[in-house]
């Protein structure tokens, strides 16, 4: 376990915590104090690691995920979906005048755009969401920029499925899925910060490049 | 605040927390058992509300901030900066091989984009992170896909800075940061998800819109 530790860089302790919740498998035991663990573990434990750092997600979403990608009777189909299910955005119903106008705002971008057939995607519910607090708090500026926005979505998903590649091998399959969507928006959040900085600072003065 | 939460959609125990927690000033005392709540109270209610569903922000995160917007003595620039601090993204300081060759690769792109005034951005590191997982991971294409995203990124920025407008009173500054950033960062990530699911259809088949 100390090697382990030495070649992923992830403390002994987490290890052992990772072990419990069932997010790593356990080791081949060598007798009463040690076991010894692969290649695939210094894998996992990867995975593990960077969806807990970069992922946003919780050690228990982690553990569901991990487990599907274990369990040989769950179809890759399925493991997909949990995969897919497991990187949904935060959804809860919003009702009332605003929530109704973001509904109308979302359905015409989704004529817009040809997209009709994602009307039951739970991304809709978190646009119509955001949309509704933006549309509350009186930002209509934001909510007029929806089809830009909706524009840079598909330049970024172009590129996405251009890297993403085939899916052929399940494990990663699942990689890709949670890999690309978590670690992909930590990734464009982070860039994005960083060309504001820069286009205020052309904008507004500040640090020149 | 049975009003208060009529108005708002917010339930009022609820409220209650909000308000032991400062997130919310108190009402003017009407009685033993009544305060009266304005326009004021309605509007950070939802502001509030929007930064803990689609904000991601903990509610000590968000307690930190409204705190800072009600405090007079806080000059805006100190405002702005603790709105971007709020915002900034997970951080950890990686070592190793593939750290170092993250690194090299981000300060390639910080060159060639001209943004070197930036390196000491926390978004640079969290960039760095990101890609020394993938590295870890032998996620090649996607690491070599960083350019593309960062011009991605440019474009969202853009749009971004259009929206935000200028920044003259003193509470819209910190909500266009923070929501702009948070709310934004929700949004894009649902965009994509669609665009993800719609270009996946026409690629390998699937509901047509």
């Amino acid at each position: 376990m100390a090697d382990l530790s030495a070649e992923t860089g992830v403390p002994v302790p987490t290890i052992k915590y990772y072990l419990r919740e069932g997010l790593l498998p356990p080791g081949r035991p060598l007798g009463r104090n040690q076991a010894e663990y692969g290649a695939a573990h210094v894998r996992r434990l990867k995975l593990v690691r960077a969806l807990a750092d970069y992922g946003g997600l919780s050690i228990s979403a982690i553990g569901d995920l991990v487990r599907s990608m274990e369990d040989p009777d769950v179809a890759k189909t399925a493991l997909l979906g949990t995969a897919q299910k497991t990187v949904a955005l935060n959804v809860r119903e919003r009702s009332g005048e605003h929530a109704e106008q973001a509904h109308q705002i979302m359905a015409d971008l989704l004529a817009e755009k040809g997209w009709q057939a994602l009307s039951g995607h739970p991304a809709v519910q978190t646009v119509v969401g955001v949309l509704t607090s933006l549309l509350e708090l009186g930002h209509h500026d934001a909510v007029a920029a929806l089809p830009q926005y909706a524009g840079h979505a598909e330049a970024v998903a172009r590129t996405d499925l251009r890297v993403l590649g085939d899916m052929t091998d399940r494990e990663r399959a699942v990689e890709v899925v949670v890999l690309g969507n978590l670690l992909g928006d930590t990734l464009m959040a982070a860039l994005r910060r960083l060309a504001q900085a820069r286009q205020s600072f052309d904008t507004y003065g500040g640090p020149s490049g």
